[in-house]
């Protein structure tokens, strides 16, 4: 394989995103149109560059679940395109004036939305992901440069130039989207040295890919997606409802990050509310890590599945399952709730159950999470849900944005001024 | 000196940071208040710190320039103290609610102002960023780590000495505002690793500092300050107006980081635009680089001191003079302009001057600084010009904020989300 020239990459990216941030919302909508058209026709090329990713990845022993992520079922194709046609139909954020104010001098300021710049995007063996975030990318007026991981290169690189032909049909720069072909894990270090080129990166993946980008990145990242998450049932929640609650935020997707880790339950509520929570979330299979007295409450109970409750370890605290798991403990109130997740919790989504006025909004004040909630399940801390429309990640971290990352957060502004021949006195 | 714990030093901070955030205005006001007390009260303890801070900097012949800036006259402490009233008299972001919107299945969401957390600030000789970091900070609820120079550390721990007694005075958290002060370099390189404690790094410092914090930091870093501004004179523009915005620009305060260092002239404007610029800039001492077409023009002009006008080399187009100096270039019209902006800029304040309705729209579409103008001095490019009252600095990056550095921009917020006891479907 040559030896790739990143710098050229960067560079021709960076001439690519100038360009592309200057078409019109049109011409952009366009590209993603064709796209989408362009991956719903027949292509026999792109099935074939599936099948000898996964024909390499079952040999190389690859987990059934990594396996199953990497394959491009009909269905999957169908929603990149439908992906496609939902970006296009969300309004512009490039170009949205705003904070417009007249000075007293009559100079006249306001803030206008353009593009980030450059993004570089590291991500694992879902090819969705390439549509997924070039589509974004072309409707945000970004550049990206994209490294998937090695097991979907030849589907990437066919869905890459599928992208770039779509630009390029539109008259727009293919090389806003480039797909590093090579697999070479040094590359990565080297891309992430380039902070005089790129000006984001977005890890997609798990702590060892975000550990690396910790270690190396030079630029500004947005890390995401880690989340322990927890609801607090207080003295005063509603018994059933609070069940309903816990019930989906554990079940309705466990191994997605806004899922639920931990209850925490008020010593008041624990004997009305935790039986009937234990008995609804074990019958569909999850595992109880409980803490001495919600143990010693449950194990008293010949009618709960035992099997699926367990004596809690330090571990077990502050750890995102992604599995029909969870902990348990009792506290004595809500400061020590509070407390708990200050200590345990990842600043992803947590809440309250609660019929306490003064509670639910001492929680709101003091709980500092991406999201914090009253009486909802966490599952709803997702992009679409809050109504943004695309998403590319949720955010943890606290600069630039929190919570679902949508179109608008792929963008930064620049202030415009304009004067009648002004100068500062 | 005994070793100090940073670790500590940092957790101490997290901890008094999230006391200080949940205070109510008025308490983070009376601070503020009670602090510009102390400051303008007659302080001998302070006097004689600043005082043996400059006998020993005069003896390790610190340059005069220094010298000055790490003197505490009685205007300059006075100052200090009007900025203590200036940051307590704006609107407090803290719990500012924003995008508030009604799901349409009755989940109410709203994003809330909370602070950014813990803020660690190295800055050099001036003690008085000392009281201005420390004030806007108390007054956003941010806990900071500071760390300034050598040179001040005497007056330095005076002053946040009044500082943390001001919070204390309040029952407000002390730890808030906390200043290292071992003078070990090592020290900053450990406190730029601790990305689990550290929210935000504000390096207030030349190009030294700023590549000493791009090597070692693993958080979030607001660089600003460096600015190499360009005026373009459009063909169409007001001649007898534009040499009064490029005078201005480049010597209305020469040292700062908004001045400008390039003036880019269209050929049609050359002949009537630069013999009256150069004469009003070199009057004042300007030195002026410019390439061969504009020196060959003013060679032949006997009424300029030619002492002042010289051949720009490569090195005087993308470079920050902080001085009397700048570089002239001819280009042959706007894209000429925009390509050298891009090319040299460091998409800090850029301008046009011109009279030209498509041009000037083409300049604010295409040219991506901070702060781009039209027919205004690039001066402005500053808090308290933009009417943002108080100024942390001016970000010449991309994430987060641009520009002047206000209140809000040491802010984030949280998603509030509050339920029926919703749970998604």
């Amino acid at each position: 394989m040559e030896q790739l020239d990143l710098n050229d990459i960067g560079l021709r990216a960076r001439q690519a995103g100038r360009q592309l941030g200057l078409l019109k919302t049109g011409v952009r909508n366009a590209v993603l149109l064709r796209l989408a058209d362009a991956l719903e026709a027949p292509n026999p090329a792109l099935l074939a560059a599936n099948e000898a990713d996964l024909a390499d990845a079952r040999q190389s022993g690859l987990a059934p679940a990594l396996l199953d992520r990497l394959a491009l079922t009909p269905k999957r194709i169908h929603g990149m395109a439908e992906g496609c046609h939902d970006v296009a139909a969300l309004p512009d954020p490039l170009g949205q004036s705003f904070d417009a104010r007249t000075l007293p001098n009559g100079l006249r300021l306001a803030k206008r939305r353009v593009p980030l710049g450059v993004l570089a995007v590291i991500f694992e063996s879902r090819p969705n992901v390439t549509a997924e975030i070039g589509s974004l990318c072309i409707k945000t007026g970004n550049a990206v440069i994209l490294r998937g991981g090695k097991e979907s290169l030849r589907t990437n690189t066919v869905l890459v130039g599928l992208i770039r032909d779509a630009l390029q049909a539109h008259g727009a720069p293919a090389d806003a989207v480039q797909l590093i072909t090579d697999t070479d894990r040094a590359l990565v270090a080297q891309l992430l040295g380039m902070d005089d080129i790129i000006d984001l990166v977005i890890p997609r993946g798990g702590p060892g890919l975000q550990a690396m980008v910790r270690e190396y990145a030079r630029m500004p990242v947005i890390y995401g997606g880690i989340g322990v998450c927890h609801l607090y049932v207080d003295a005063s929640a509603d018994v059933a409802k609070s069940v309903e609650i816990v019930y989906n935020a554990k079940t309705q997707a466990p191994s997605v990050c806004n899922a639920l880790d931990t209850i925490l339950v008020h010593r008041a509520a624990l004997d009305a509310f935790l039986p009937r929570a234990a008995a609804r979330l074990t019958a569909s299979g999850v595992t109880l890590y409980c803490d001495a007295p919600s143990l010693a409450l449950l194990r008293a109970k010949p009618s709960l599945d035992q099997t699926l409750i367990a004596l809690a370890t330090a571990e077990h605290y502050g750890h995102e399952f992604l599995s029909l798991a969870l902990s348990v403990k009792v506290v004595d109130g809500l400061d020590e709730a509070i407390a708990h997740i200050a200590r345990y919790g990842t600043g992803h989504s947590d809440g309250i159950l609660t019929n306490d006025y003064a509670n639910a909004n001492a929680f709101l004040d003091q709980v500092d999470s991406a999201a914090v909630y009253v009486n909802a399940s966490t599952r709803f801390t997702d992009g679409g849900q809050f109504g943004l429309g695309a998403e590319v990640a949720i955010s943890t971290q606290r600069m630039h944005a929190r919570g679902p990352l949508g179109l608008v957060e792929l963008t930064t502004y620049k202030w415009i001024v304009q004067g009648d021949w002004h100068v500062r006195p």
